[in-house]
């Protein structure tokens, strides 16, 4: 294995712009970290805030030559895709309703995109998106970050393998506390509180994505109907905050669902739990390099990363030795580096490792909003079963 | 406190006869402990099997005096009521649809009972008894054993002395893994398989009711509504193996239910969040003596039996000091011995300690056959919500 | 299998004194408890403390026939010995300078022995008693409760049949906060603070016992040499309150033991790891359900009563089916409980199963008392190894 | 707070050379990765092994410039510190017997250093670098990775703001397994096995130190002395494996020692309990963002990064919002980024902000070689009591 496959296939690094996150935002932090961590990407311009004063400073303080710094995402889009050593790729960590248009503009522009969930406010948005992406053959990387944890892609890797049977039952949990104190107002001027530029199910668009997409990594089935209901349990809210479901799977599966931000004192808890005919496999957020293996008629496991029984989908993406803990940082530049590896090997017009290319995508994005479409008709239906 | 309220309020000990439950039945050897366990109880008789023969033999082991050695339940009953020295009270540990003519008899004749659950297979039958045993005044306990751990008392007596603030939502689960092994036949002369004699829905009756009688216990809430699906997801088989439900409860929350027997590998996970305005309670029947205070705003905490911040609720039903951990035959005996206090403080025409009176009784009863029944009824309906 | 091997072998129960524990007692109550669990014992007399009114108002409220209250320990002993239906054995948990002469008293009059640990306070004590235990060859168990839990078994059964292959590090560690306040006095009068009664370190013999025991049971290695350290960590205390040692084992094995009964806010933490060539086990008093198992170049396995792999000598003191947690009385009623087949089949001249003789008995009380008095000796010695 | 405290101070990034670390190291990786985690080095050049062919390969496949493509460590740092862009800092990761000579050679050139533990292999050497480096005034950055763990900073900060009182015990040991298998031979090709390049304790040097310098991170206090017994459990084996010891703190603290390599089944158990007169903590590597806190009388804590409670220096380097775990590369990066923030400073004439200079320095590297040293003439003194 080479230091750097996409210095391999390009001989250089991909150059990116980066557009959201700037001062104070730990999602930007994040996104710019993921991006250095592996050396595949060079940040060399970016957008940082409508605000151009504020934008520009930002642009300063993270080094940018001078005429890399623009006042408008179109802008950055237009002069980029003009210069002959331009951007290849953007990474999109703005408002949701945002996702869509900057997407497709660089889509338009033979620019690859990196870009948060959920991909877009509407299934109509995500519907073209996923068409357009089909279309030019671009990459387009969704970050739910999550499927890059090791053990996630180690549950994936043991469901391919057929480890644990014919998949049964899963039951999925996201449950946090940030929106659990009724004293803290939540003003609309963030646009997290805000339907239109949030997205028409708070609680789902944030964190039910996340579930759902976690489910369908590691078990690789759609869900086909859900019956759910959604809404605040925090009085006078007019975003969701939590939301329960019924889930019935492709192959006959059952399963339950369960995601909330209004549980007080509960930090991050993202837990699923997948049942075969032949075991179990449980899997928490929060003590992300655990994942416990129950096999029918045999002693639980506890399984970690690069230990004993490590497959390779899950040893691709662990940086260390086993006993040395990785987490959220880690799987998410893990993300972020398969991500440049099919970029850079789109882009030399050869084959990246298969292995490479399980990071989300459009596909996944437009599955997820239509979970949460049809989440809320369920619910708008008092919870009668919708196809999905 | 005196080393023994019974023998306190009557002179001796409670005289008790055990119906079901004979050599090889796990649950009848729990019994039997949970009544020797604080002296409480002195097992005069019993009847073991319908099987006259195998009956006798468990009985003569047990070293039961010959002239209470009998033939059947109603002969029991009958010469017990008669004898100057009869039973006071009888525990009935047989198929399901007994329950009811057992108690009934045994009510009818004047001796307590203490029943396992579910108390019925039919919710006509669960109303009379409960009625029944409003009328003659008689102590019925049902051994929703769960709630004798500390630790699920302490977070009974957390929510009611307001630690948890307003209750918002709820998340129940009951996982066991005992039915999913489909190379293993369950045969329907075991009466758990066979839903004449086993209920109407085997996984609501075995463990749906526990999950459902604990979110009562704990919250103090009823739920209100609720929307399900039941049913087997072991193909080919007749009775439930899972099922999953949406609730709202009386004061609004909302929360998640899934319980299964189907779920390969897993042991006994019975596991409940509580979340309330300000803070969350979070308990798991594998580790009984961890509760998980999470405070809103402060460091999470871990509440141990006898721990800092005991209430006495909790402190009542725990035998050792902290760090000594105590078990299932622990709860299932702190049911025991105060439904013991209880019946020994009626037959003495004395109050029995207030503390003593939390166990589960035939009104728990009557809202868990009510429970199992309108989950039957809204998956019937194809998950609509139903009311409870 | 018999719901009743005493009842088998005698056609009664074994009759028991009990000597201290009286009101107030949380190891008195826990002593009879385990008593009656099993239905093995009946609790005939005792005598509760030296004060005869204290001490007859427990006996009464235990329900004893008047003519066995007794006045003093002599007394009961040697009326019991002339009664036809006098009492098999005797149960001691008074001071530790007491058990000498409470149990040598019973051996000299024929009455099996149950005594709490430490066995004597004095190497001397212990060989005189060791050597009268083996003389008279009645039963002695000594009530090192940890070796009943069903997954320190499962440890010893699983080093016994070779699963971890030759034993060659242990770490074994005993931590409680019990004495941790500065601001509390423990007054002298209390005998735990009283060096003559209590024993000449506190800490060694209340809970270094237990840590050395614990080690030899599992392992089945002898303590060879020991190089430490032991003190009192509070100034200007008199008794010990923490000690540390290293440890060379009789095969060249290496260990560390770690004891205190001063680490503020721990509960009890008795913890233990052994590794062997083939793979390690840990367990940790805590969570005594929950053994796990780290076999080298495979997952480490999380073992639990009943569960899959449970050997013989484990699943004989597990009363439950997998997942439902025994706690501190179960381990302490399976000590009684082996005990008593144990005395009943000596009465009856009849052969106990082998693997109900798995208590500890004299000799590992006077291993153990020998260990302390090693521990002193080299931590006078400034650390140097000394012989055990 | 700025972006890029090292562009805010410099106007640019830091230029790094790292010496070592190659194609399959896994540990120049993470210094790689840390060093671009925040944007504050730019990798400029390197050596990554004797072998000039394959050094150079490497040096390709991360994209250096040709004209700063060297032969050997000399050349590089001769070159480099004539170049006006020469390096600012060297990263040495090479065998332990080449940490000297290299640093020593980095300082006299006016080139700050970060170099992996134990600092040196002899004591002496370990006196005349740390002197080199106060007179020097350059930053020495030892690569003691856990104390970059934002649990351990939060543990450091609690003590020092008399969270715990005064300290007075610690139990402290680091268990691994990768050298338990016995059937697994360990050429001294690899320098780790060989104690000439590898130092005179293997287990000591390579996670002794870690350990020994976790407690002084954490407690602020020195070892005075130790009664220690190093060696190899392994037959045939000539490195040493296990190591046990007994502590003397510099206030009259006491603590319990103990690491091995040799534990199978174990993947990476650095564990610390500390306990003072007003609480203990507990502390484990292998879930590093639980830190357990049981304050003297009140219900035990769990801190999480960014958690309720979090101390500036904690909240300083963690990188995300509570819930979302870090772990290895996450403390490595701290490191990195920190010594950054020193280094850019010092070459600006500046003051680092006081928290970020909490790094591990020349000092602790001295004092951890002093431990190793003192630790080996107790051993060799049959345990005696040994001054650090």
């Amino acid at each position: 294995m080479s230091l750097n496959p996409v210095i391999d296939f390009l001989g250089r690094r991909l150059r990116l712009a980066v557009i959201g996150g700037g001062t104070g935002s730990f999602i930007g932090a994040m996104h710019r970290q993921s991006a250095r961590r592996d050396d595949r990407y060079q940040i060399v311009t970016g957008i940082f805030s409508a605000d151009q004063a504020k934008s520009k400073k930002d642009a300063e303080e993270l080094g940018f030559e001078s005429d890399r710094i623009y006042s408008n995402v179109k802008e950055l889009l237009e002069k980029e895709s003009s210069r002959k050593d331009g951007i290849d790729a953007v990474a999109i960590m703005t408002p949701n309703d945002s996702h869509f248009d900057y997407s497709m503009w660089a889509l338009e522009r033979g620019i690859d995109v990196i870009c948060d969930k959920p991909m877009t406010n509407t299934l109509a948005e995500a519907e073209t998106l996923h068409k357009k992406v089909q279309e030019t053959g671009l990459v387009f990387c969704l970050t739910h970050n999550y499927t890059g944890y090791p053990m996630v892609r180690q549950a994936k890797a043991m469901v391919e393998a057929g480890e644990l049977g014919t998949i049964r039952l899963v039951q999925v949990e996201y449950v946090q506390g940030g929106k659990a104190d009724e004293t803290k107002t939540f003003s609309p001027d963030n646009w997290k509180f805000d339907p239109v530029r949030g997205g028409p199910s708070r609680v789902m668009g944030d964190i039910g994505t996340h579930a759902h997409n976690l489910t369908r990594f590691i078990t690789g089935l759609e869900v086909d109907e859900v019956a759910a209901e959604i809404g605040a349990i925090v009085p006078g809210r007019i975003i969701h905050d939590f939301g329960g479901a019924m889930l019935r799977f492709s192959n006959g599966a059952r399963g339950s669902f369960w995601v909330t931000q209004a549980a007080a004192g509960v930090e991050n808890c993202l837990r699923i739990r997948v049942s075969g005919t032949k075991g179990s496999l449980e899997w928490m957020q929060e003590f992300p390099q655990a994942l416990t293996f129950k096999p029918l008629n045999a002693p639980s496991q506890n399984r970690t990363p690069n230990g004993p029984g490590t497959l390779p989908l899950s040893a691709r993406c662990t940086r260390l030795v086993a006993g040395h803990p990785e987490g959220f940082p880690d799987g998410f530049a893990n993300i972020y580096s398969d991500a440049a590896e099919a970029i850079a090997a789109r882009r030399a017009g050869k084959q990246a490792d298969p292995l490479a290319l399980y990071f989300p995508n459009s596909f996944d994005g437009l599955m997820g909003v239509r979970f949460v479409d049809s989440v809320i008709t369920s619910s708008e239906a008092n919870g009668q079963w919708t196809k999905c």
